[in-house]
């Protein structure tokens, strides 16, 4: 073969322009992320649930906002409704939310909002939670059964470095390397951060940890 | 002289490296930027005020919020009282604000805020303002004459590349340059541009330019 070094060296070369372009195109990709408003348990009130879109683990892109009830139980309906009228959905990729319970006990579907979005959905959470303690807690609600089955449906709990992660509409895997493009700022993604700030800063200051 | 070369080198990367230091810590500098949700004409009722902190032309720090009185008068003393009490205060190095009136004609003093809070104030505006239509929209007030004199002390308005702004507790020099760290994506530095991103996702959805 003549000069197979060179060669090599360029299809090398090559290979890694085209790993390059494809790792580049993925830290670009917009995510949404969800946290709500802290707010005293007040059931049926009205409380902000705020989507900071960012591109990757970089900048923010955009910022969206819904209300849900207090204790109810529309907030997959309201997420729903948002993304899917939202004018950045075309370039929306996936959904993250901090955990699954918004509003004191107003739980996300997170199969019905891939499934009802097409867009994956990975819930983030800092501490693993406890199912059974929190399966407990829903026993006050007179649709206690339709509550446990949304806990059941967000399926397995990952762990991924400092953080526990569920999954709908994707793998773990690549729910995993969709947390490692997202994550530049300590061990959460940047929309979960940001919507964080945003979030507890409506509620007198930015502060705390998501 | 001996090895002048090697010395003249060796300086010459001292010297850089205390440059790239001195810009590395520029670009980290904590800024606020405040921008007001929109709201329908509706005198005395309450407006959200809402403070992105970013670090220079980078991240989202924190955020901040506070009530100010459509049409009324207060948002300079909201302001002062929102950043002399948070507790980003000793991190913070300098205020922008997206114009000098928010919630209708509620104008911010930048000369007072500057002076109360020890903090530079630079007001960021994309279009040339017309000082003279809008005193004259400003007649339909009491107080009037008080208005007018905070136009008037927010001082001359000076164009920055493709923005316009003005400036209290720095020099018109020393504000062109903390525009240019803080500017990242597009003409908008980044406090004033997440900052308008989440008044406007607040009231809806984040549209438009600030």
């Amino acid at each position: 073969m003549l000069y197979p070094r060179f060669i090599e060296t360029n299809e090398g070369a090559k290979l890694k322009f085209f790993e390059e372009a494809i790792l580049m195109f993925k830290k670009e990709i917009r995510v949404v992320g969800f946290d709500d408003v802290a707010s005293p348990r007040a059931p049926g009130k009205k409380v902000l649930l705020v989507g900071v879109i960012t591109r990757g683990g970089s900048y923010v892109d955009g910022v969206l906002s819904t209300e849900i009830t207090y204790d109810g139980l529309d907030a997959t309906e309201k997420l729903v409704e948002l993304l899917n009228r939202t004018r950045h959905k075309p370039q929306l990729r996936a959904v993250m939310t901090s955990g699954i319970s918004f509003a004191g006990f107003n739980l996300v579907d997170i199969r019905a909002l891939s499934e009802e979005t097409s867009l994956p959905v990975v819930v983030v959470v800092r501490k693993r939670p406890n199912i059974r303690e929190f399966i407990e807690a829903l026993k006050k609600f007179e649709d206690f059964h339709e509550r446990k089955k949304i806990v059941e449906r967000a399926g397995r709990i990952y762990r991924h470095k400092k953080i526990y992660f569920q999954c709908a509409g994707l793998s773990p895997k690549d729910a995993r390397e969709l947390l490692d493009v997202c994550t530049t700022h300590g061990n959460i993604p940047e929309p979960i951060r940001v919507a964080h700030l945003v979030a507890s800063g409506l509620a007198g200051e930015s502060k705390g940890r998501p």
